[in-house]
């Protein structure tokens, strides 16, 4: 009873992400479903993306437990932001993102950030319409995170190694998060990046620019 | 419908709980379900507590999604330590935790830490019969944590923060982390704690000590 259940919650849900996918087709919009453990710089990314962007037309949903300390930060950019709050539900689904589009101009955006819940296990089995999974991995998290919690790897496009400017104060074996990432997912495009110092930015909205102009 | 079936799956966790707790008591042993995010350093926290813990007899519950890293650096301290995977599931449960005590020498332990899953969401709605719950921050994580995911916060009796060497590299402030964290539970001790260098780890093992002879 429980299994069927859940597959029965899980069918609504792919059902409502292909709802929304057919919305953002039609409008135009490239959509990323962005996810990653709490802290490791999410908003932060989106907060570089967003100031080097000139010429794409951006917008966020945000979606936390609690808060609207991410839809403010992403608010000083001029981006139109929703804030979804999940009520303690620990990842979003296609319906939340559902009825959080009518408050955004889709046909007036290039680009859509989903921002998930902090969690590097949920997010990662709900579908919300996205185009591509993006994940942010904090190297302060530490090397053995890949084979801990390989789904959110197997299901991204592209994974984000953020902080890469506290390399030098951690014991971290980048080359075996990499090597380990890459093994659960041979085609996973991988950046080094510092939220902090703006390092390897370029290169990552630089592919970003790509990506929306291939819609 | 769905709200029924939830509620029943809590009340079937919540009776194993109760459950796993009655072997608890009758066999002497403090039990400690200890919580964060990914990459907090909940093992460190034991690698660290297990060196300074002679004369407490401690064993370990192991929680990860896939993996046995974990275990292996736990039984370097010649600790009785089982390896829990979940093959998926975000967070440890009561039955999970039955299963494995027939595999540790309850009567031989004066503590029991459970080291969860690492997801600061979904691990602190399942209890799983332990006397207190203890959770990490990595002050990596940044400050705005404690209001992002209040449960967690709410159902721990203490907070160790962690990674106190980096500090100096961050922009972090503790301090609101502090009083976001007691305005969510005013009674939560907080312990600063760098499991690298030790910093503050012999306040924790006190703290420990104490609660385990209560017992």
């Amino acid at each position: 009873m429980k299994v069927k259940v859940a597959t029965r919650i899980l069918e609504a849900n792919e059902r409502i992400a292909f709802e929304n996918r057919k919305l953002f087709n039609d409008a135009g919009v490239y959509v990323i479903n962005l996810m990653s453990g709490p802290g490791a710089g999410k908003t932060s990314v989106l907060e570089r993306t967003l100031s080097m962007s000139a010429g794409l037309r951006v917008g966020v949903i945000e979606g936390d437990i609690a808060g609207t300390d991410d839809a403010e930060r992403i608010e000083k950019y001029g981006a139109p932001v929703v804030q979804i709050n999940t009520g303690g539900a620990c990842h979003l689904d296609a319906n939340m993102i559902y009825e959080a589009l009518s408050d955004l101009p889709l046909h007036d955006l290039d680009l859509l950030f989903i921002e998930n819940v902090g969690n590097l296990v949920c997010p990662a089995e709900f579908r919300v319409g996205e185009d591509i999974k993006v994940m942010v991995l904090g190297i302060t998290e530490g090397h053995d995170k890949p084979l801990k919690y390989p789904l959110m790897f197997q299901e991204s496009s592209a994974l984000i190694l953020n902080k890469l400017d506290l390399a030098p104060y951690l014991d971290v074996d980048m080359e075996k998060i990499k090597r380990d990432a890459l093994s659960l997912n041979p085609v996973l495009k991988i950046f080094e990046v510092s939220c902090k110092t703006g390092q390897g930015m370029q290169e990552w909205v630089a592919w970003l620019r790509n990506r929306t102009r291939a819609v």
